[in-house]
């Protein structure tokens, strides 16, 4: 029986790692890989501490940290179920099945892709997925933002400052954004909005070089260096959705103390409702999450 | 009138700073110092991404990553005032007045002292406030906890599996904390506790080498080469105490998006109920209550 099980080990789950190696917990780390969405990045510029980083790099410092650190790992091992009988957390594994008092979900969240030709190809070559992230990276150039909601409209506003010219490519006839955010992106003479267009393809060579797009049955090529795809985060949360509240997006409700509504389960990270998908965000919330289940089980009945 | 004002430069302020950067927003720093209560750490192992740095290093990298962007900062510049006036936040200082749509508090906390001689003297050489990050220091050896409540029993159960003799040093006649933790305490043989027990003076010559006590009159010499004070911390919200709604630890109260009870003023990190003290945890704060400012903005009917 484990004291905690921490499935997952991207900033969050790597950062609750380090608090329970530290409060010398006896834990089980179970991920699929070490690193998570943060190893995807291309550049990493706020991260505080390293002013430029690439996403890799960021990622093999933080599992150093990590492994600076005796604990047991279980690298590459897939969960397939969690459940909570009498008290007791039981994971079970394609490979084995653990015991533990506690638990922290960290295992992330994924980009909804658009699942176009070219997407796989040139992502982190041109295709991006966070603004906040890499926006700064195309400066005066030309760029797409493909989306219809209130993240592509900021993506847009993001990149107005930074940009030459943005596409906004909205597959619907209007959008679902904020009035303001829409004002503030139809007055720039930077944006050029296409509505009810599908994005077919995206093209490049070593880096993206356009965009093949189709309005009321005319396709047409675009010429960008950049295409931000903003259509959405998906949580990873299905294996433990019968288990915990999710919200309407499909998050681990969780408090500010990382608790979701079952005792003795804590979720960090992009799988948690926490506002804004960033590295240092997760990686703070991976800490409050360990130390809220060092906390819980310091108040269990069961001997020091 | 700037778009933002960032009270504050420790972790929570200078990860704010970062993302507004990024977010190019027209902005102002004001701090006493930078670096806040990170650079006063001895050894920092548990913030992701550097395995083992001092504080005064870190927050050389934080002042470091901060000033790569371009921003204005009023450094050594004291707030004598925050006040907001028909939607005009106005902060007033020792040397200035200023204007802005938001405001992000990032002003931390300071520990609550003992004040007896000696503890000044030897803070970071034996002295500390945080178990959680110094407790490890100690290993094996013989160390003082002074306090009554669970930060102390907290940080006596961390101790108990680190140090040699903890001396549990309570100047009350029973704790206030946790019976879980109390009994945990009091089961374990490598813990000394003394009640109705007065600190009189910290020890030592270039580290501490012990504590003299008062007990009932009588005085007592301790060898210890640590001390824990685990008194409570004082966040540094006087100045924004009868703008912004406080819990009864006068912290100020913010939601999952760092807002507080005012439209358009945020706070972040020690400064705020945000639960545990922690530089990764205010970190990811900070950019959360950076990100809050820049929606909020974004949604203002103010022109781009």
């Amino acid at each position: 029986m484990y004291d905690l099980i921490i499935i997952g080990a991207g900033p969050a789950g790597i950062t609750a790692t380090i608090y329970a190696a530290r409060k010398k917990l006896n834990f089980l780390v179970i991920a699929k890989n070490i690193g998570g969405q943060a190893a995807l990045s291309a550049d990493v510029e706020n991260y505080t501490g390293y002013q430029y980083i690439t996403g890799l790099e960021l990622a093999k410092k933080f599992e150093e940290h990590m492994k600076e650190f005796k604990m047991e790992v279980k690298e590459g091992e897939e969960v397939v179920g969690v459940e909570k009988i009498d008290g007791t957390i039981k994971v079970k594994t394609d490979r084995g099945a653990y015991e533990s008092k506690t638990l922290i979900i960290a295992t992330g969240a994924r980009s909804r892709t658009l699942d176009v030709p070219g997407e796989k190809e040139f992502k982190n070559r041109g295709v991006t997925y966070c603004a906040t992230c890499d926006a700064p990276l195309f400066a005066n150039m030309d760029v797409a933002v493909i989306g219809g909601g209130n993240s592509a409209l900021d993506a847009t506003l993001q990149l107005i400052k930074i940009a030459n010219k943005i596409y906004l490519i909205n597959i619907n006839p209007s959008f679902r954004g904020d009035d303001v955010m829409i004002e503030k992106v139809e007055k720039s003479d930077k944006v050029v909005t296409l509505y009810n267009t599908k994005t077919l393809e995206i093209l490049g060579d070593k880096m993206v070089t356009g965009i093949r797009l189709e309005k009321e049955g005319q396709q047409k090529i675009l010429d960008v260096r950049g295409v931000f795809i903003e259509i959405g985060y998906v949580a990873n949360s299905d294996l433990v959705a019968n288990l915990v509240e999710l919200n309407r997006r499909g998050e681990v409700v969780v408090d500010e103390h990382c608790k979701t509504n079952v005792p003795g389960i804590f979720a960090a990270g992009d799988v948690s409702n926490v506002p804004y998908k960033q590295i240092i965000v997760a990686a703070g919330e991976g800490a409050k999450a360990a130390l809220s289940a060092y906390e819980y089980l310091s108040r269990l009945r069961w001997p020091a």
